[in-house]
């Protein structure tokens, strides 16, 4: 049996909960946040609270709070040499206070509080400072049924960045084509299942030999007429880019696009 | 029983001659292609041909063929007053000759030759010169279990470059997310369950209300380090491009982006 303190209420630390609360061998003996109100609806099924000084023992301190607040809670744990996690995908795990033994569990996955989740299709990446703590962190994400990966910072950094990618700039493109759609009164619904078919492919198959399309075709006749009929300038300047780089990554186009770096960089 | 005779043997041509074959209700009656090859390993299973002149009678006409073709194999063919459908998503009803019957068989997914697709997922959009024909069409979507709409040209136009978005453009993205983390050596699996999840959830709620992430949240910290991460131009002006796009959908940013005109257009 495992005992785990959850610190913090935040999107993450609310489906671990749900997701540890489901394992056999995960016991969340205390929950930990700044203000009762997040977490007082949970208060018959564990033991909540907000104050630091009255954290029980446990094998590991769990921490769903925001970047910002990560250092400064870590450093305020009234206790030493006892392990806490992290679970951001951006924060250093040196970050953590080092009077305690650190480690970082970071699910990688889209959370929104009313949206349930299924945590067997959910990537932990793991990264300790002490190599003792290792089987622990496996232990955990495997008794929420997770596959794990061992990944250190930089990497995890770069998933995080990799994410937005896949994650909010695709919902982006996914929101242009309703607002295009919209216009026309054109029902989203006929988009979606080309949306998750696009989706599925690349569990299979790389995103490289998944490409279709006009620009992957070269099929300037199409582009043209596509960019005659978006009306926003800012969709047409997206399609223009995107279609560009498509070409870049087929060879169709060989000049790589400059950035402009910015005064205050 | 709806009788069809097949024209092309384009990828699209392909997967509704699988679709029909399913089906207890159609009839491929003949399979057309200019050169005989792309379509000689189904001559065991239906007529085939490379010859207008020998074309058999049938409910519709259906053609798989590339968007220049459509104009002029419509022309070409030997008779009058015949249903017609091509089914492609750019190409006007118009475009087909008028001396038959015109209609459009859109089916809106992405299609490769090897991998295989559950029709009864995919949203045909329909389209008729003559109202009568309407039920035929109908009758084709549903006995290969689609779903149907009725759509006009110029939706569909619309639809065309809204899947463009939704595909072509997310696999891009895709794309761009496996070459930032192979240059670290993290593993692409790590990504797929993400992938996966954010087309999911526009499944259910709308790419509005799905978004989350540093743009929406307007963390200009996130927003920098991650700019600082990344290391290819293109790369970064993709991310820029589509970050303000995030915050401009969430009143966060109200300088609208200007495209800049090219001389030829």
């Amino acid at each position: 049996m495992i005992s785990v303190v959850l610190l913090g209420a935040g999107n993450v630390a609310y489906h671990l909960y749900k997701a540890f609360k489901k394992s056999n061998t995960i016991e969340v003996v205390q929950w930990y946040n700044r203000t009762l109100k997040s977490i007082s609806s949970y208060k018959n099924e564990v033991a909540i609270t907000d104050n630091l000084n009255t954290l029980k023992k446990a094998d590991i301190y769990l921490m769903g709070v925001s970047d910002d607040s990560i250092s400064s809670l870590s450093a305020a744990l009234p206790f030493e040499n006892r392990l806490v996690a992290h679970t951001s995908g951006s924060v250093s795990i040196h970050d953590l206070d080092k009077k305690n033994n650190r480690a970082v569990f970071y699910p990688l996955q889209t959370f929104s509080k009313d949206f349930e989740l299924n945590f067997s299709e959910i990537p932990i990446c793991i990264e300790v400072t002490e190599k003792d703590n290792l089987q622990l962190l496996k232990d955990l994400a495997e008794a929420t049924n997770s596959k794990w990966y061992k990944i250190n910072t930089e990497q995890r950094q770069t998933l995080h960045v990799s994410a937005v990618y896949v994650n909010n700039f695709v919902n982006q493109l996914y929101r242009i084509a309703h607002e295009i759609s919209d216009a026309k009164s054109i029902n989203f619904d006929i988009l979606k299942p080309l949306i998750l078919e696009t989706a599925k492919k690349v569990q299979y198959i790389s995103p490289y030999m998944a490409q279709t399309g006009p620009a992957k075709r070269n099929d300037k006749k199409t582009i043209k007429r596509h960019l005659k009929l978006i009306e926003d300038d800012e969709h047409k300047v997206i399609y223009e880019l995107l279609t560009n780089s498509i070409k870049r990554t087929h060879g169709l186009m060989k000049r790589p696009i400059k950035r402009i770096q910015k005064k205050n960089e």
